[in-house]
């Protein structure tokens, strides 16, 4: 990983490694239910993670569901764990960047997200606590296969990078669809984050790898650091036109989405999505100054559970709006 | 004139006062073709304007056409002047309050415009000039019908006092009609300063006095005077029960519209009127500190003449809203 990898925020919103590890010997969470052997998983995995790193430990039989959503809202845990599985545990690290759920899909799901590009950083933090575990449990690995999985796509290195990138250039001028369709022929999946399909919410589309049999983890980390700093540049040079192509036009609705931002005194999410992107894009050229992960955070932190934990109430959604306009307003100015 | 009658700013933005004068024996202007009675005419005016106020002196024949137009667009001379009298001169005082048309409608048209309620204050700066201008020229005055001029609606007292004022919570609400109907009746005229009719763009009505004839000077004033505070009251009142009754939903709007003010890249005028008249009601409701005066002259200083004078530019209408937008951003923040 070299500098220029490092410096991408501007374009890549975050990075993220998944691990999917199973314990040998013992059914697959969908027919497990031996709680004996499911306490003593979730033993051993703790021990693990502590020797890493600090974690919060979260069981989602009881749990309440405002604090559940939180964790969803944060990309922490799956919505199917906090919905689906009734013995799902996570383990959270204290910085929020590793997470490890237990009997979601598979026994063990490690993740690492990090702020802008950084899939080698996210993998080398996972890989401390993935050799932990494995010397307190015995992983179901196979020669042939690699790691088993309870779902098959999921077999061989058994894991899922992914990157979170910000790309309203390219989505203007629709060039996107292209990199897409080439992708797509290539393993690697692009979805917008927040919409359905190609159609990304505040221009956001996450880029993974597609299946991982037959690939080192290396060789997955470098093929996604290499699709993606082709994604940065392309961007980079489309936004450059557009600036040039559009001038004032886009500067005064850029201009206008941050004035909206500083003074109104309701906003739905999804305005709120559209605005920062358009402002998020200003930064990138220039027309403002704005700090790109304070505009990132304001997604999250305006998110409906996490409103409702910051508050401490129960908000409907008018006054949800009301108290996301309000820290937009707090956190900018 | 009581202190409270000083202190409208929330609601009246200026105060008119014009007197027509016609010089006994000479023909009305649409029917005068003397050159040398006209110079000698604006000789005398002249003399009795230095006696009491500085100004300068505007001929319309060969006047450079947009100093023409910056001219109509602070309302110191009428469109008819500048396009339709080729005898046609102004005086105008150096701080912009009293003006003097010759060779307009009538002969001698004197004008005083003040900001905020203050039309006794006017008629008082104009009776100064008059009384000099009726020293040095022979006013043609009909004991039976007072003051003569070229139309006859101007009869009598020869004055027409007006109230610009800002009535958005009557407007909102409807209210607005209702006074309108009632004044009518009592030769009282409301009118959209800006639109057509009763739809007054910016919430801007002028209400003025329809007919001077069998009425002095005083008991114009002093009727306008009442009418006038009685429209104040009305606002104020209705301006609490909006923000009490649109609550939140109000003050986004308004707040909405002063981010767009203070940030925004191009704008209309149309728009500068919509956004600005907003954010007057946000000042009088307190939800935002800004000069209401300073607000009002953004509307004159970014008429389409006034800005090519200012960018010493002949500016095309999209080149316009990039500078009026750039003066607004200037003169607010």
């Amino acid at each position: 990983m070299n500098a220029n990898m490092q410096d991408m925020k501007d374009v890549v919103y975050s990075s993220r490694v998944r691990l999917a590890r199973n314990v040998r010997g013992l059914p697959f969470p969908h027919r497990l239910h031996g709680e004996e052997e499911i306490y003593k998983m979730m033993q051993k995995v703790k021990e693990a993670c502590d020797k890493v790193v600090a974690t919060d430990f979260y069981q989602m039989r009881g749990f309440d569901p405002i604090e559940a959503q939180v964790l969803v809202e944060k990309h922490l845990v799956s919505p199917q764990l906090t919905q689906e599985c009734p013995y799902g545990v996570a383990f959270v690290s204290k910085d929020e960047t590793i997470s490890v759920m237990l009997n979601e899909e598979d026994h063990i799901r490690q993740q690492c997200i990090v702020e802008g590009m950084g899939l080698d950083r996210a993998y080398e933090s996972l890989s401390q606590i993935d050799r932990e575990i494995a010397k307190t449990l015995p992983i179901a690995y196979s020669p042939e296969w690699g790691y088993l999985t309870a779902c098959p796509t999921n077999l061989g290195a058994a894991m899922r990078a992914s990157a979170m990138v910000f790309l309203p250039a390219l989505t203007m001028t629709g060039v996107i669809n292209s990199f897409i369709r080439k992708y797509q022929e290539n393993g690697i999946t692009t979805r917008g984050v927040y919409g359905e399909g190609s159609q990304a919410e505040g221009y956001l589309y996450q880029i993974s790898n597609q299946a991982a049999i037959g690939m080192s983890e290396r060789e997955i980390l470098d093929r996604m650091n290499l699709v993606v700093s082709k994604l940065v540049e392309a961007e980079r040079i489309a936004r450059q036109n557009i600036a040039k192509h559009e001038g004032i036009k886009l500067k005064d609705k850029i201009m206008r989405a941050y004035g909206t931002m500083l003074y109104a005194y309701k906003m739905s999410s999804q305005e709120l999505m559209e605005l920062s992107a358009l402002v998020k894009l200003g930064v990138c050229l220039q027309y403002l100054d704005c700090d790109l992960s304070k505009l990132n955070r304001l997604i999250v932190e305006s998110q409906p559970a996490t409103l409702c934990k910051l508050t401490g109430k129960n908000l409907n959604v008018a006054e949800r709006d009301v108290a996301r306009a309000s820290i937009v307003r707090k956190k900018l100015n």
